[in-house]
Formats: C-alpha cells, sequence, structure tokens
C-alpha cells in the first residue's frame, strides 16, 4: 500500500517505527494531491510549504525522541469554515474574498498540538448553507455530487489527498458526504468538541468532528480534539475522562465481540424513501453486527414527524441572525441558493422558533428514553447513494419526489437536533459502485459505544479500497 | 413573641425542643390570616382543614421520635402557580377557573417529603406577567403596591399568615415583593430547583425560590427544594452536596467574620435613577458589611444597556409561545396589561429573539468574569420603595418618568438573564417607614457566599419588626 494510502493508524505505527518519516508521507500525499485535484477539486486553498516546514519539524522531533502521539507527522485537512492563523478562511464566499484567519480555532490549535501536518483548508458549501459542495467532484464517480457541506473534506480524504480532515455537521455536513465517498465520519455529542474559531451555520446545531477513513482513525482525532473551552458557550465540562464516555459492559470483552450489545432498528422513518439497494446494504451490515454478537432490537423513531420542521425552524433563523449586516450591506456577494435561505431566515417569527425549540426539547427526551432500551440505533445514513451533478430532486419509487437537500438532511438530522452522537460508515456499494453508509447513533458521550462497534464491523468485514474517479 | 412571629429556623427550633406543636404553631398561622386577609388579600385559596390536618400528622410523628428536619411542622404559602394536587392553581387568571391540578409540583413535593403544612395557595400577578399583584396590598401600608408577582407570598411572609413561602422569579417576581414588604427573597442558580408543575411565564428565565424572614430561614427552606428532576430540561444534574456550591475560603472563620470577602459596588448601572433614600440604606448597610470585614470593590455592571432590550426580548416571545392557543381561543379571559404583552409576543420576529439570545450569552461570559474579581455584588433591589396603588409611573429627579414595572425589573433582570443567583434582605425604611432591599448577586451556586453575607448582616444589625399595615 503506498503512503498516501495508509489509515492514519497504520500511517502513524509506521511512522512511530521509523518506518515512514513524516516528510514522506506528507510527499506522497502532496503528490496525489497534485494528481487528483484536477479531477476532483477538493481544496480551497493548499499549503504545501507549511506542510513540509511542518513535516521536517515532525521528523526532527521524533527523530530526537520527542514523539506526540499519533497524529505526530500526519497530513490533514480542514474545512474552510475552521481557522488557521494566517490562512484565509472562505467559508467557500465572496463575502470573505480576502479573509485571512487572525488566530487559529481551538480545533486548529489543538491538532497543531498533536502535531498535524496541514495540507490545506477543503471546499465547503458556501458557509456550509447546503449539501452539495458544487466546487467538488464526488471521489467514486466525477458526474455525481461531492455531497456537503464538508465535500472537500470527505474527497480528499478518499481520494488519498489527506490522511484524515476536519468537518462540521449542523444537519449531516459531516456524515452525507462522508457516506456519499466512502469514508468514515463522526459527529460527536454536542458541546464535546468546541467550536471557538469555527464560522458559524446554527449555533444550537453546529458540531465539529472528523473525517477519515477508518473508525479506529476516527477515534484516534476525536482525542485530540475534546475537551472544555471557554470561548463555545456550549462546551461541555472536563469529563472524567476526556473524550469518553461510559463505555458499554462488554467493551474489554474482544474487540470484535458485541455479545449483550443491543442494537436499535428503526421500523419507522429511517427506511422510509430509502433506496432498495441502500436499504440491502444496511440490512447486511446489520446481519453482520448480529452475527458478531448483537441483539437487533426493533424501535420506533421517536416525534419523527417533526425532525423537519425542527431542523429547518431552527437552522433557518439562527443562520440570518448571523448573516444579517452582511446580508443587508452585500446581498449580491451570496450565491442564489444560499441567499434565498438568508432571506427567508428574515421572515420567520420568533413563535416559529420557539416552537421548533420546544419540539427539539421533546424530541431530546424521547430519545434518551429510546437510549435506555438500546445502546445504539444503526440506520442508512443518506437514502440515496450519490447523485448525478445536474439533478434537483429524487424521484421515489412511489412517484413521490423530494429535492436532493432535503433527502440528504433528513436522515441525519434527528442527531443534530437531539445532541446525540453520530457515526457514519461504509457498508457496501450500488450497482453503480457508489458507498453506501450506515449510521450508528448512540447516547450523549455515548462515542466509546459507536466507535467499538463501527470498529468491530471494520476489522471483520473489510471493503475499503481507494476510490476510483480520482 | 407570638407563634406566628417567628422566623422558620425559631420555630423549628421551639417545635424540635417540644416547646411548640405543630398544631399551635398552625393555628397561630391560621388565626393570624383570618385577621390580615380582610386587609391585605394575600390568599388565593386556604386550605385551612388540610393544613390542620396534616399539622397533627407532623404533631403524632414527632412526638413518635420521627421528625423530618426543620420544615416539619411549619405552615406555608406557595405561589399560585405552583401546582398542589388537588388544589386549583389559578395562576390570578379567569383563563384558569375551575382548575384542579391532578399532582404536586416538584417543589411541592419536597416540601411536602420535608413535613411542611400548606396554609394556602398565595396571589400572583396574573400568570407572573406583572411586577405589581393587584389583588394583594402591601403589608406595610394597604396605600400602596404588594409587589409582583409573588405578592401575596411576600406579604403572607411579612404579615405573619405563613412562617414562609415560595415564590417564582423571571425578572425579580421574588425579589421585589420581598423587598417592598420588607423580607427576604432569593432567586437560585438558573436549574438548581426544578420547576416541574410550575405555570412556566419564560422558561429561560423562570426560577422558584424562597421568601422568609431570615436570611437563615431562606438558607434551610434552599436544602429542601434543590436536586435534579428529570421534568426540567433545565435542571442541573447532582451536584457534589446537594443545593451547595463551594463555599468562600473563609466561610469557616466566625460567621460574623466577612474578612476576605470581596463585595463588588456597582459604579454603574445598578444606582442610577434610585431613590435617595433607597440609595442612602444600601450605602448603609454596605458600610456595615465593610465593618464586618467585607473589603468593597468598585466594578462596572457589564452590558448595562442591553439589560431591558434582552429580558424582555426574551421574556415576551416565550410568554406567548405558551399562551399561545388560549390567547387565540380566549382573549377575553386575560386582563388588559398581559394581553397586550401576549399579542405583542406575536409580533417580534426571530432575530429579535436570537438577538436577545446572544446578548444573554455574552452578558452571562461578562458576569462570570466580573464574578471572578468579586465573590458578590451588591446593590439595591428594587429603585424605588412600594408605590402607591394607584400611580402608574415613578417620576425621577432629572424629570424623566418610567413605568412602574419597568423600574421594578430594572435591577433584577441581570441575575434571571445571567442566571447567577440573587438574594434579597431588609436593610432599613424610608421616612414613610416602607421597607428597602439590598440585592447580593452571586457566582453559578454561590448562594452560601450569599446566605453566609446576609446572615452575618442580619445577625449582627436587626431591623425586622412585623409590618405595620396587618
Amino acid at each position: 500500500m503506498r503512503a498516501h494510502e495508509l489509515s492514519l493508524a497504520a500511517a502513524a505505527e509506521a511512522i512511530r517505527t521509523r518506518r515512514l518519516s513524516p516528510v514522506e508521507l506528507t510527499e506522497a500525499v502532496l503528490d496525489r494531491l497534485d494528481r487528483t485535484e484536477p479531477l476532483v477539486g477538493a481544496y480551497a486553498t493548499v499549503t504545501a510549504e507549511r506542510a513540509l516546514y511542518t513535516a521536517h519539524e515532525a521528523e526532527r522531533e521524533i527523530a530526537a525522541g520527542r514523539p506526540r502521539g499519533p497524529l505526530h507527522g500526519v497530513p490533514m485537512g480542514v474545512k474552510d469554515l475552521i481557522d488557521v492563523a494566517g490562512v484565509p478562511t472562505t467559508a467557500g464566499s465572496r463575502v470573505r474574498a480576502g479573509h485571512r484567519a487572525e488566530s487559529d480555532s481551538t480545533v486548529a490549535a489543538r491538532l497543531a498540538a498533536a502535531g498535524a501536518i496541514l495540507v490545506g483548508k477543503t471546499h465547503t458549501h458556501e458557509f456550509a448553507y447546503g449539501l452539495t459542495t458544487p466546487q467538488t467532484r464526488n471521489a467514486w464517480d466525477r458526474g455525481r455530487v461531492a455531497g456537503g457541506s464538508s465535500g472537500g473534506s470527505a474527497v480528499a480524504v478518499s481520494a488519498g489527498s489527506a490522511t484524515f480532515a476536519l468537518g462540521t455537521d449542523t444537519g449531516g455536513s459531516i456524515r452525507v458526504p462522508a457516506a456519499l465517498n466512502g469514508v468514515v465520519g463522526l459527529k460527536p455529542t454536542y458541546g464535546l468538541v468546541p467550536r471557538t474559531g469555527v464560522t458559524p451555520l446554527s449555533w444550537s446545531l453546529d458540531h465539529v468532528g472528523p473525517v477519515t477513513r477508518t473508525v479506529e482513525d476516527a477515534g484516534l482525532v476525536l482525542a485530540a480534539l475534546t475537551g472544555p473551552d471557554a470561548g463555545d458557550p456550549a462546551s461541555l465540562p472536563a469529563l472524567p475522562e476526556p473524550g469518553t464516555g461510559p463505555a458499554h459492559p462488554t467493551a474489554s470483552a474482544r474487540p470484535s465481540d458485541l455479545t449483550g450489545l443491543r442494537v436499535g432498528v428503526p421500523r419507522t422513518y429511517y427506511f422510509d424513501h430509502v433506496d432498495g439497494q441502500v436499504e440491502a446494504a444496511v440490512r447486511g451490515a446489520l446481519a453482520h453486527l448480529e452475527a458478531l454478537g448483537a441483539r437487533l432490537v426493533e424501535v420506533d423513531t421517536p416525534m419523527a414527524r417533526y425532525v423537519q420542521a425542527a431542523q429547518w425552524g431552527l437552522m433557518v433563523p439562527e443562520a440570518t441572525a448571523y448573516h444579517e449586516r452582511t446580508l443587508r450591506a452585500a446581498p449580491d456577494l451570496y450565491g442564489a441558493d444560499v441567499r434565498v435561505l438568508l432571506e427567508a431566515g428574515a421572515l420567520l417569527g420568533a413563535g416559529d422558533y420557539l416552537r421548533a425549540q420546544r419540539a427539539r426539547t421533546l424530541m431530546r427526551q424521547a430519545w434518551e428514553h429510546l437510549l435506555e432500551e438500546v445502546d445504539l440505533v444503526a440506520a442508512p445514513t443518506v437514502p440515496t447513494t450519490a447523485t448525478p451533478v445536474d439533478e434537483e430532486t429524487v424521484t421515489w419509487p412511489d412517484g413521490t419526489t423530494e429535492a436532493v437537500s432535503d433527502a440528504y438532511v433528513r436522515l441525519c438530522a434527528p442527531a443534530n437536533l437531539t445532541g446525540m452522537p453520530a457515526l457514519t460508515l461504509p457498508v457496501g456499494h450500488d450497482a453503480d459502485g457508489l458507498p453506501v453508509g450506515m449510521q450508528l447513533i448512540g447516547r450523549p458521550l455515548g462515542e466509546p459505544d459507536l466507535l467499538r462497534t463501527g470498529h468491530a464491523y471494520e476489522a471483520t468485514r473489510p471493503v475499503r479500497e481507494l476510490a476510483r474517479a480520482a
């Protein structure tokens, strides 16, 4: 396997044992980037010089016997919504022309402290307010959408132009592109990863998290990101063991033994209007979890009919509040799709917002009850694989149509509304060879259960291969 | 001192040592109630039969050697916004005609478990949405307002028709009437006392807390009320020592020695447009704290000019959201003052609400910083003593006028917006003999500091006497 194809865990092990140097790895990833960028366009800014400089620093530190941990010397991409000092944060928008971040976001500072190497800033749908990332193409089929809004991050990790990346997720923006590009994405528990220095879309729904090639890698990146931060009012206080919640009782058994784990399988909502091939791949993955010892438990999805109204009822006015002044001063700088959403937000009443807020509170309580009955819920991440770039709607077998963005948000939004952690991992392909993702949703701070389950799956049923388009 | 005049602590001690029986005390309070109610009208519902029945139960339990603690056998009033099973919760409104609560609110259940004796439900301004409680008259001057919205609770405690009472506080509704009637009121840290079974006014600003005759008594009641509750989404998780936060380092010294305590004295906002006699009484009380060893530190009030906009911007739409359906179905059942506020709430945009929410977040952070410099802030509770019942405005020496309700909310609202605990205690009288209150505002879970400081004050500078009007 060539260096740019290595998982983060494998690269870290090779660096630790001096079989691979951070400079070799970074050069390999930058070479790959040069070849793939013209095809997929994952990056808004490439920081090659800086990457090589810090890779040499890492090499010297490691050679001097001062390794910092698994991220040390590993090249990565950061969604272009997340500030890195001295580098522009374009947020995918003309509004940000000429921007240059003055200081690191908390997550960028934490990755730098862990020794990770910044390769560049990855494309985002404008201000993260969309599900396609039109600047970027799918890593498996250039005629298909990358998914969004963290499309650049998912495509870079899938194509080999970053070993891992950071994304943000307000209604699925980490999980959707991860699923559509056959990689792993984790939206952590609300408040676990600080958002200081990250351009907000909707502060009560925004999350920062990793995009990686394996579930194991997602755990390694998460560990570097967590911990309290005074700059983010939603940041959780220090946990007894930072970044981890209570692990499931069977967690100490053999890693691939899931005996005792109760996996909720929704009988409502999550399999409605889902492509047959997606459903088949997810049902196959569920059978595999069962074969590993998990018990599948049918569950009902709480308050499903309020999901869409609550998601949009919170997101739209919060987004408009953030953009209020700029929208008034320079509306033409926004893309048409984003501008219409921002303008719509100004028409919503306080009562609409408060109804959404109350629905969310009840939904969170109902999910907390559900997650007393099961350890996690498993379901499709998105109802369809990557759609062709020029299609705006999905047509279902019953003749109904749905906007592509609605379809991609639909199954992801409950975890944003409730703040529960959600992990997507690849579980197969459709007949066109496009990746299918399965989503695991856990209880607050239940990341260890999700990571353990996902890792048991990937360790025993590998489906990995490099993306074909790039 | 007659039994109905005893503080809760003194009554509890007399009961504990069998010098007073719960039945004697309850009879004394009910007798006092019969004499004072025609004059002040503190109660919406009197539960005399139930009170005597439970007083006999308490007497038997205590005689049998099963005392439950300091509240056991002590008669009290509960604001008529707080559910008690089997008793109407009128919320001071025709909307609630024929109402009867099916179960206890969490706080009513906790008081019942502690053995307190319900004397009745005390008058509230309609749905707690006002600062006067027109059904009730001030305990010191029947021509003056009781203050609100927990007017009945403060007047009952002041007049001797309850040994203690519960109130609620959204913009000062415990502290305002407590100050105007010369008693003690505590608005605890947001989330410390659960609100399950309490009719909301504005859920992000609502607090439940005690009204008592002494600061010591407030601590005794608070201890019975705190603790997590699944029914209130804002309820704080269990604390290491329930109901208490970290005490100030000097807390173990002699109770009246305040050496080392840093008391912030606002140089802005809290003494602007404050009646000269109120200011003089509060400055005198500050000098007394200094004489006890506290260090007075001048501080600036953070973001003062946003207080009013944030308070109303949150309260008005949240109140309207709760009343939405009833307001549409039967608008005429509301009083004119409340109806106009509820209807105004429907006109506010989501952006207005979100601006208020953001201002609150910044204000909370600024207050947290301020409360690193000092242990608490001391200031007037309200800028003027009780106003005549027929006056709607206050005129200040510079010729400006202010609505009575705005004046009463003004100095209380910061603690609602920030969630910080705030205690009011009597510190003197004006030339008309009307009580003046001083407010102590602490850091989150800083109740022990407030209670210790207030108790040091009352133990060394008694100003107590029974209210004159009743």
